[in-house]
């Protein structure tokens, strides 16, 4: 069974911007650091992240200055997947470089229903012209938003053919068959969930761990479920951040997470997003609070 | 009414790769002559470009290579819409600075379900940013593709607030009741179609052109309908490439285009594409050509 770079909890790092929307990286690794001391590592460049708004050399620059803040890049597992080939072969060359635990890697999210040869050999290319044993590749399957799944006979070919390279996988599909299934077939492999409404169940089926969006905010109390996932009080654990996600996923998520971050921390700056993202309306801001707020949660220690 | 940049016919150039997946730009010029030669303008790096399968770099060095080898910029409509708002206004800056007749850009493609809000947020600050009034901007609307629609109300926004920027559409819907709408409402925007089997019912509409895979191959005959859209012979102009069309667009568009050109040029190293995209299986090449030949189609002049 292969080492495991990650287990438990990690938050896809949301990134904030300056007034210009370009990123702030004093309020970013200021985050980072409180995710860490939360227990929570780094999947930096996710969805949650708005990874794909940002070029392949500003996600090399953010992880340079990180790393020069002093943020440990094995905590990191840094979003590397492009719509391009040599886009995804560049990021994930300096990312191994720079000595991260592990990439998450989106397959080329352009072209639609290609088939499992072609997401396959992007794969190999990327591997292949990689060339480091050091990479170490988590498959990011969420398919309602790059519409290229992956399927379990690709998943078993990545496997089979990269056994030390591809060692796991996010599921964000948030289809609890599909985590039972990837672990009856490939039971060594690393199986992250999603969300954190599933970690319990994850866990019980001998998966990994979670990487969640709404770890960004609510991180000691879902890393509590994985660190107590044997326990009796499991389910009761388990519901209290169940009940939490389903909050805030009642309103749109990124922006979502950055109000709250500005909200619990004190600094409005927090709010921006890129386009083709928006920021809260008035009345969601508001609401939001409000729905958080009369479920007790709080966010410890993010103040400055 | 705005001057009109392109009229007629362009082909979303395929892009020729050497075998270490680099794009050939030897080939590439060559493909893109012959096209001129036959009435047929440059839409390089749209879908059937595999644009989005080639780095912000890469695009701008196929750009300058092919201008100095006396391709004129004003023949060229290049794609510049990437995920990455910062990538976007590298790509389309670069392209308006090397005097481009115009660009074909696609929504920011990896969020799904993205409000109008998002959308004109991110071609307001492409627009502003690049700050150009050479910029002209035809919006890439490709439901199924980008999953990010241009609906009829975001297009008069854009058109609205900056008229002179956004001066037309590609729509690939495949929906004549879409050309049909947009023209109702914008008279004055330069519509093209998606695909050929609507050019003449376009033109008709008061469209403006076509914009079509399949031109890289069939390109005389489409340019012929729309010369002769008004006079007698139009439908049955239509209809044979139409017909041409049908028996293309049985088999996979892009590698079927780069086989049909490496065949009738008699130069097989046209055949490659990158990932995620794969060639044809034997069986498919030999089903291509059977089809095509069996509907008398050539590619005259393309032998070098």
């Amino acid at each position: 069974m292969t080492e495991k770079p990650f287990s438990g909890l990690l938050s896809p790092v949301v990134t904030p911007f300056k007034a210009d929307l370009s990123p702030d990286i004093d309020r970013l690794a200021r985050h980072c650091n409180w995710l860490l001391s939360q227990n929570c590592q780094l999947a930096i460049f996710g969805t949650n992240s708005e990874g794909t708004s940002l070029s392949v050399e500003e996600r090399m620059e953010i992880m340079d200055a990180l790393i020069d803040k002093g943020i440990d890049p094995k905590t990191m597992m840094p979003g590397t997947g492009c719509a391009a080939l040599t886009d995804t072969v560049k990021l994930t060359r300096h990312a191994v470089e720079k000595g991260v635990g592990g990439t998450l890697m989106l397959p080329p999210f352009y072209y639609k229903n290609v088939s499992d040869d072609g997401i396959y050999a992007s794969f190999a290319e990327v591997i292949e012209r990689v060339g480091d044993t050091n990479l170490k590749i988590y498959l990011y399957h969420f398919p309602a938003m790059s519409q290229v799944p992956f399927g379990i006979d690709l998943i078993g070919r990545l496997i089979r053919d990269y056994p030390d390279t591809v060692i796991g996988i996010k599921d964000s599909s948030g289809d609890p068959e599909n985590l039972a299934n990837m672990l009856r077939e490939y039971p060594d492999f690393h199986v992250f969930c999603g969300t954190e409404a599933l970690l319990f169940e994850n866990m019980r089926l001998g998966g990994t761990g979670c990487i969640s969006a709404t770890a960004n905010v609510n991180p000691a109390a879902i890393h509590n479920v994985y660190a107590n996932w044997q326990s009796d009080e499991a389910e009761a654990l388990q519901a209290g951040i169940s009940e939490t996600r389903t909050v805030v996923q009642g309103f749109p998520m990124i922006p979502s997470l950055k109000k709250l971050i500005a909200h619990y921390s004190e600094d409005p700056d927090w709010h921006r997003v890129r386009p083709p993202l928006v920021k809260l309306t008035p009345p969601q801001e508001t609401g939001l609070i409000d729905a958080v707020t009369a479920i007790g949660f709080d966010m410890p220690g993010i103040r400055k």
